[in-house]
């Protein structure tokens, strides 16, 4: 399938990586490759610069985002949540329009520092923003409950957890988990909280997460992308 | 240890019954002792009229608010968190100086019907508003995660789990964390989330937890209660 991951950051890297690992065409989508591109320092997660991952990425391209939405048969919404409407403004309503879009993105505002609050919460969620801001897409809220080296191998947590999705298109909730199971989550560790208002539910409870990290340190997200480095 | 419960619903009652079953001598604080004696309907939750669980538990004694307050050494609010404040106001800031207050409430809004939404979220939560109420108490939040017979009987959930503390008052934690260890808790399932502000993650975390409850059912919840109806 031609999939566009929205985002340049850890994460948008990490899907993409694994996408294309799996098969797919694989387009990232930023706002000006060029300039990402031309960034040289690692960023504020100490992730390297986009280039040098792109180096050691040749099937997976760079494009604008309207480039990338228009090229996607599914897109995949993995920027910064604080900037999300707008980052998937420029990829276009139309672009979007008919299509699967699963959101992976944290609503988050550090401008508090850690843990983080939310930009959204409560009444509202990011989730139902970006479906109502683009009603012609088939919007499913997943994957933002765990570390985006868990996203893609599950099983590098041992025992059984569960992901959550949520969406008011149930063929767009199948597509995506379709990709869940490929990413290696059991079809019963697949949760559905019914409509995209659940995407209230999975964001919030990342205050819980950020917590924990925050009082306990990111070890074990730590020790996952260590074991990933390791392995590539 | 004289303890209070505020609040005569099930979470109080069910924490009442457990603490008096522990040797604690125990009173439920209540507004209007007589209107709450004098009540003959079961609940929006199915729960049957107090003086029907009175009769059943005669070891545990009905104050009004403030004299509930002035009987205990150590309070647990178990109030409707929309309603917790005021509740806490008629227990009277002078009866909860000094003391270690444990609150289980849940800021629920059911205005809108299933799931909640929370009263306050993301920017402050119900245990910060408590303590900035009360600034002469010592307010740990606890308990709020789970069901109130997982509360108070946590080996009937199977595998391990986790309960959170929270609260400004190393103290006043460690005391919260006996209690939970006498209901079964293993010290090593308490996690400390920090300063009170940590009843953020706690509480936000709910959204989830009725989000599930609502699209698969309160099964497990009920099964839960049954066993313990069983038992008794």
């Amino acid at each position: 399938m031609q999939i566009a991951v929205i985002g340049t950051g850890m994460v948008g890297c990490v899907l993409a990586s694994r996408l294309a690992g799996l098969g797919h065409e694989v387009a990232i989508g930023t706002r000006d490759p060029q300039a990402t591109m031309s960034r040289t320092e690692h960023d504020a997660l100490g992730t390297p610069p986009y280039a040098q991952w792109a180096a050691e990425h040749p099937d997976v391209r760079l494009l604008q985002l309207a480039e990338a939405g228009a090229f996607a048969e599914l897109v995949m919404n993995a920027s910064n949540g604080a900037n999300s409407i707008k980052a998937l403004q420029g990829v276009g309503a139309e672009n979007l329009a008919g299509k699967v879009l699963i959101d992976v993105a944290l609503p988050l505002d550090m401008s508090q520092g850690m843990p983080p609050m939310l930009t959204v919460a409560n009444t509202d969620s990011l989730g139902e923003q970006i479906q109502r801001e683009f009603p012609g897409a088939k919007v499913v809220k997943t994957l933002n409950t765990v570390f985006c080296e868990v996203m893609v191998h599950p099983e590098r947590i041992p025992g059984e957890h569960t992901i959550f999705v949520a969406g008011d298109d149930a063929d767009a909730k199948a597509t995506a988990s379709q990709i869940l199971t490929s990413f290696g989550w059991p079809e019963t560790s697949v949760i559905d909280l019914g409509g995209i208002a659940g995407a209230r539910g999975s964001e919030m409870y990342m205050r819980l997460y950020f917590q924990l990290a925050t009082q306990f340190g990111f070890d074990v997200t730590i020790q996952v992308k260590n074991a990933d480095t390791a392995e590539s």
